[in-house]
């Protein structure tokens, strides 16, 4: 998980707005794209070719205006592959129309699936994961977005095939469960002949959202959550105000979720540091860290 | 003159997209507003509520997708004064959606002026300046625009309101060309009692257009003329397939205008050092520079 953006509304020298790409066997997902993402992407020296899908949590600048230039730039650099994003239904005739006017040359498919905000649903699946929308309570129509890893085959036990001279073409059988049976009748139970592949990793994003004591049940167990966290307690009226979090509201669905490790971003340009956020949330959660620009996070 | 931007079309991690504060007298104008410009306004240190007017050159994304972001961002920061908007007619319905979209309680109207490419006109005036329109040669409609400095009031010789011991309430006359008349009658000339002002100062902006052979007689004189030239010699059949200009070009605009300086910009993101650039346009006029993010111009 790569965070190009962990800032706010107002953008400052130190943080961009809002974007990540998660990383996954050779994939590339995005979420959020806010403006200046198209330069963080490049300065991260991540291969965006590979990008293939964008989901956007909600129609706020600070998530989405830097769709449009980074469509524009994937088109001059030769893109043919399509690219999908997911985004509340209301994006697509914005996108059209500045497709329009600002990408008409463009020799790839933009491939636009609206989302329903208000379920948890399965949006996304391909062979390895599937992505899940997590409702939440903005003051636009909003949701998260939970990636789930599907299982892995096991590990073969190299020394086990070479003892049994087990032939290259009956591995893949046995990755998928066969047991071998040797020249002798013997028979090998599978379990003795690979290894259990790591358990699948979950990855939540959500942002923005006022705190929402029941989020927990949907992000159960997940191995890390980024959770926004625009303020720290002294300004708890203006996270009930703007229906945004707290450091400490984060930290409390990260402990009720019991999550793996919790990070905090989407931070208030007010906070000249983030300290306070974390202090504040690791009271509640200690597995609580801070988001930050360039910062690669390796979800397990 | 402030260099917020002078990359073309893809951003690199070396040039902004296009942008440029004129300030004159302490005001504030812009001309154009490519992604990522609010973070380079910022990054300036330009005290930019003072940012009255922008002029976009024409609708191409890295002249004018930093539009809406900067929008908000100064909505979000109080502003209370208008601010102006000079464009293509074709941007105002899409400005005009984003606004609504991402701007609903904005405390700041936002005045749009159509702006006709094809004519040399004054837009705008006020005590200080006008500005006019260059029609460019694009692929789309475009102009480049020229700020003129009207003539500033003379400066008052101090030594001789003193000698004379002329009443402050009289200064202002003076400055408008009134002699005085002292008690003994004498009447003494204004030219005795006044310094000429500087004369006034004049820039003009001219990108993205391709090579123009007549226009050197618009921005004829002018103290700095900012050119576009995307490529240098090597690539001469681009600048006319895509309507750009080479170097040399620009530099035969502004030796053929008699300029006092060109400052060349919108380097395309194939060159790695720009002095090739420079190198070809100073063969044919001597008084070429390079522009570069953050540098602050002194037109005179």
């Amino acid at each position: 998980m790569h965070i190009l953006g962990c800032g706010s509304a107002l953008p400052t020298l130190k943080h961009n707005a809002s974007s990540q790409i998660v990383e996954i066997r050779g994939k590339l997902f995005m979420i959020d794209c806010g403006e200046g993402t198209q330069i963080a992407l490049r300065r991260s020296h991540i291969a965006f070719a590979r990008l293939s899908t964008v989901f956007l949590s909600h129609l706020h600048g600070d998530h989405c205006l830097g769709m449009i230039g980074m469509i524009s730039t994937f088109g001059l650099l030769g893109r043919t592959q399509p690219l999908r994003i997911f985004a509340p239904a209301e994006f697509e005739p914005m996108l059209r129309s500045q497709l329009e006017m600002f990408c008409h040359n463009l020799e790839y498919e933009v491939e636009f699936h609206a989302v329903d905000t208000t379920k948890q649903t399965v949006i996304y699946e391909d062979k390895s994961l599937t992505v899940e929308t997590i409702p939440l309570e903005h003051r636009v129509p909003c949701c998260g977005y939970l990636f789930r890893e599907k299982p892995s085959l096991p590990h073969i036990r190299r020394e086990m095939i070479d003892f049994y001279q087990i032939p290259v073409s009956q591995i893949n059988n046995i990755k998928n469960g066969a047991d071998w049976t040797t020249s002798d009748g013997e028979i090998i139970a599978n379990s003795r002949l690979v290894r259990p592949a790591e358990p699948p990793r979950s990855y939540a994003y959500c942002s923005d959202t006022r705190y929402m004591p029941t989020l927990h049940e949907i992000v159960k167990n997940v191995n890390v959550l980024y959770h926004e966290s625009t303020y720290a307690n002294d300004q708890l009226h203006n996270a009930e105000k703007y229906f945004h979090t707290t450091a400490e509201q984060a930290a409390m669905v990260a402990r009720d979720a019991q999550v793996g490790q919790l990070f905090l971003g989407h931070y208030s340009a007010r906070y000249e540091n983030e300290e306070i956020l974390l202090d504040e949330a690791r009271k509640i959660f200690a597995e609580s860290h801070l988001s930050d620009e360039k910062m690669v996070i390796d979800v397990k």
